[in-house]
C-alpha cells in the first residue's frame, strides 16, 4: 500500500480549475484552430488572437486533462475533442456551456453545504414554474441530445410504419419526440412543457421536418390533462428532479394516459443499487442535491417500483453506452 | 478504439462541483464524524447536522471522488482522507482551503479566457507589493509544508552541528526554515519577507521552539540588501511567479549573499520538459497564468540555466515523492 498522498486533495480542490480551462479553450475556439491544422502555440496563439504563452500554458493543461495529444510542440485532438469541441461537428457541444455553467447553477453548488444540512434546496430550486433556466436548458442542452434521441428511439422498437401516438412530457428541446417522429414516418408527437420552452421544441422540430406531425401541449405536467391515449410516453430527464410519492404521480398519469399495449420510455441517470457506479451516472445525484428540493439519481429497483405501483406490469433496463444515461421501458399491460 | 464519448467533456465541464462537495464536506466536518465512528448517513447527518438525505448523496459524491469506501450503508475513509481530511490528523490540509478557494483566486479563474489572450494577468497579480492574500497564505498553507520541509531539509546534509546562516526568502509561513532550524541546533535562519507575512513566520519560529535563532528581514525580496554571507539560501514557491530575467536576478542575488561553498535550495513545481507531466506538477503553470503577469512552472533544464547564467557552478534536480513538488540544489562553485 503505497503512502497516503495529499495529491487527491489537491487535484479536487483545484477542479474548479479545469472546468475555467475548458470553458476558456471553448471561449477562444481553440479546439476548432487545432483541428484546422494550427498545431503550435505561436499559429494558436495567431488564430485565437492570444498570447503564444497563454495558449501553451491552457494547451498544456488541456493536455493533462486528456483533450488534447502533445507531441513536440504540436498539439493535436484527441477523439473525444475531434467529435465534441471542434465547431464544426455536428456533434459540437461546446453551446451546452451555457446551461451548464449558468451562473444560477454555479450559485447552487456554493451553496452546496446548506443543501446537505436541509436535504435540498429551501425552495422549489430549478423546477418552479416556468423557471427561463429551461429556455437556456432548451437551446443549449438540444446538440448533445441527438445521440441519446437517437438511442432512445431504437427501444421502441415494432413495424417503422406503424401510426405511433407519441407524448413528450417536459419535452424541452423537444428532441427525443422529434427523434421518434424521425424514425417513425406515421409518427404524432405531442410536446408538453412550459410555453416558453415549447416555442425552442417547435422550432427544432420545424428543422427537422416533422412540424406537421409535432403538436404542443403548454403547461405543467402536473397540472395539465395530458390527453391521450398514446402508445408511448417519453419521461426523459423528469423523474430525477422529485422524490418517489411525486415520481408515482407522474407515473400513474402516464399509466392513465397510455393506450392498451402501451409503454412507458424513461431517460435518466440510473446509479447501480450501490449509488457510486457508473461514477458519471452516480454522481448526477449531488446536482439534484444542489439545485431541487427532493430530486435523486434512481435506481433501477426504484424506477421499477415507481412504476410497478402505478399499475406497469413490468419495467426493463437498458444502458446506452456510450452516454452516461440509462433507459428503462415500462409497459402498461 | 472505443467510439468517441461524451463521458469527459462533462466530466471537466462539472470538475468545479468537486472542488463544492469536499468544501462542503470539510465545513460540515463529515470527514472528522466519519474517523470518530459515525459511518452510516443517519449517523453522519445527526453528527454534522444535517439531512441523512443530503449526507448520503454528498458521501456518495465523496466515495465517486476516493476519499470515502462504501461498504453496504456504511461509509469508511480512504488513507488519504485519513491523513490529511480528519480535523484530529496533525496533517490536516482542510484549513488550506481558506487559501486555496480564496475569493481572489477564483475569480482569477473566471478571468482565465483574458489571461490565455494576454499572456497573464493585466497588472502584477498576486505578487503585488504587500498583497494581503499572503498572510492568509502563510496562515492556511503551513499544515501543508510540514512534509515538503522535512523534506527540503533532508537536502541539505552533512553534520547536524554545523553552525548554518540560512536565508528563507519569501519566507511565508516560514516553515522551510523553521524545519532547518529544527533539523540543525547550530543553525541561524533569516527570514525574508512582507512584514505582516513575517508576523506569521515569527509566530510559528516561537512555536516550533527556534524563536532565539530565527531572525526577521522585512521588506521585498528584490528592493531589500539580503545581507550575508549565508551557506543555504532558500528559495520557495519563489520563482513561479516570475519570467526568466526575474528569476536570473534573484539567482543572481542568492549567488552573491552565498558564502564560498554555498549552496540555493529551490523548491517548486518543475515538470519534465513535456511541461505536461507529472500531470499535477505541469498543471500548476496554469495557476501561474490565471494568478500572475508572467509567472509559470519551469522544467529542470530552465532551472539549471538560470542558475548557472547566474554563476552557480552546478544544479541537481530531486523529486520529493509523495509531494507534487520538486527541488533543484544549486552549488556556488
Amino acid at each position: 500500500m503505497p503512502p497516503p498522498s495529499p495529491a487527491l486533495f489537491f487535484d479536487t480542490v483545484n477542479s474548479y480549475q479545469r472546468t475555467e480551462a475548458l470553458r476558456a479553450a471553448i471561449e477562444l475556439d481553440l479546439f476548432t484552430q487545432v483541428a484546422a491544422g494550427k498545431t503550435t502555440a505561436e499559429q494558436l496563439g495567431e488564430a485565437c488572437q492570444s498570447s503564444p504563452r497563454g495558449v501553451r500554458i491552457l494547451a498544456d493543461y488541456l493536455t493533462i486533462m486528456g483533450f488534447l495529444r502533445k507531441d513536440g510542440r504540436e498539439y493535436h485532438l484527441t477523439p473525444d475533442a475531434e467529435a465534441f469541441l471542434d465547431r464544426r461537428s455536428p456533434a459540437f457541444l461546446g453551446g451546452a456551456l451555457e446551461f451548464l455553467l449558468a451562473d444560477d447553477l454555479r450559485q447552487s453548488f456554493r451553496r452546496l453545504t446548506g443543501a446537505v444540512r436541509r436535504g435540498g434546496t429551501p425552495d422549489e430550486g430549478t423546477v418552479s414554474h416556468d423557471n427561463p433556466i429551461w429556455v437556456a436548458f432548451a437551446r443549449a442542452m438540444a446538440p448533445l441530445m441527438h445521440m441519446p434521441a437517437r438511442l432512445l428511439a431504437d427501444l421502441i422498437g415494432g413495424d417503422v410504419q406503424q401510426p405511433l401516438r407519441v407524448l413528450d412530457v417536459a419535452a424541452g428541446h423537444g428532441l427525443f419526440g422529434i427523434a421518434v417522429a424521425e424514425r417513425y414516418p406515421q409518427a404524432r408527437v405531442t410536446a408538453l412543457d412550459w410555453p416558453n420552452v415549447l416555442a425552442v421544441a417547435a422550432e427544432n422540430a420545424k428543422r427537422a421536418g416533422v412540424g406537421d406531425r409535432h403538436a404542443l401541449l403548454p403547461g405543467s405536467a402536473f397540472d395539465t390533462d395530458w390527453g391521450g391515449p398514446y402508445d408511448v410516453v417519453l419521461l426523459t430527464n423528469f423523474f430525477h428532479h422529485f422524490d418517489v410519492p411525486t415520481c408515482k404521480q407522474i407515473a400513474a398519469k402516464a399509466h392513465s394516459a397510455l393506450a392498451p399495449g402501451g409503454r412507458a420510455v424513461t431517460l435518466e441517470f440510473i446509479p447501480e443499487p450501490d449509488r457510486v457506479t457508473p461514477p458519471s451516472t452516480a454522481g448526477f445525484a449531488l446536482v439534484m442535491l444542489a439545485t431541487t428540493a427532493r430530486g435523486d439519481a434512481y435506481t433501477f429497483a426504484e424506477y421499477r417500483d415507481i412504476f410497478a405501483s402505478s399499475g406497469f406490469r413490468r419495467s426493463e433496463f437498458h444502458a446506452l453506452p456510450p452516454t452516461t444515461q440509462q433507459a428503462v421501458v415500462s409497459y402498461k399491460d
